[in-house]
Formats: structure tokens, sequence, C-alpha cells
């Protein structure tokens, strides 16, 4: 079976997001206003084979634990879905 | 009214995207094996302050395209919902 993950990996909240915060303070030079908050990461959709769901999700696991996520600086959350 | 939206930006799926093709190469040299394809975008959580969730999208559209987003090669998608 064929599924498909869409990862969000993001800098932990206690943690400082430089990028974010330069966002967050240019909105407003183009004429955005009201953001009050930007926290930016990074977002990675995985395509695999598995036989089962749970299996795909044991690989998903794997994955943003050995190498799409810096555990020590960031979290991260999927979800799971089959496709045909 | 105070809002979240989550944004997912990611390269068109006409383009090679060479960070996923790379990601996707290596995943079995950790012994991570059944991946056939694997993108790799931006995740933006943007905190804002708006009078209704018209607003508050109107809000997000506009920095999606004038600054989280370049629209030549990536596209994005989004959820709002409100926070009390």
């Amino acid at each position: 079976m064929k599924f498909v993950a869409e990862i969000d990996v993001m800098p932990h909240k206690e943690l400082l997001d430089p990028q974010g915060k330069t966002v967050a303070n240019n909105l407003s030079h183009v004429d955005i206003n009201g953001v009050t908050d930007v926290r930016i990461g990074k977002h990675v959709t995985l395509t695999l084979e598995a036989d089962s769901e749970a299996t795909a999700r044991a690989t998903v696991e794997t994955a943003c634990q050995k190498l799409l996520a810096n555990l020590i600086m960031e979290n991260y959350t999927f979800s799971l879905r089959a496709v045909e």
C-alpha cells in the first residue's frame, strides 16, 4: 500500500526563531498589520510503500528522528493517509 | 480576535526539488526503506489579531503572496483557526 505523510518540523517553542522574528518585524513594511508572531520550520511530504499503516507510521517516525528533525532544536508532528 | 494560520509553502510539483531528492536518495543509508518520494518546503505558523475570520484570511493570503511564498517556484496552502 502507498501512504503519504505530511510532516511539520518546527523549532521548539522555548527557542528563539530568528527567521520567524525577521519576518514578523518586516510584515508591517509591506502593509501587513496585526501579525503578532511568526515561527518558521520545514514541511516535508513523504511518499512511501508499506504493508500496513502501522509499518508506515513506524517508518515515518524513524525518518523524522534519524534524519528530518534535529530533536535538540526541533519537534515534529505528522499526519499519514493512504493513497491508492 | 486572535487567529493562528498554519501555512505550507511547497515547491511546485512540476519542479525538481533537489533537497527532497537528496533526502530520498539517502534514507536507505540509514536503513529506512520504502520511501519513493520526498518534497521539502516551509511550514509557517502565523499568529495574528483580526476583526473577523474573513479579515484574517485576507491578511494571510497577502502575507503569503507578498512575502512568504515565491509564486514562480512555490505554491501555498493554509488553514486558519480562531484561538481565545
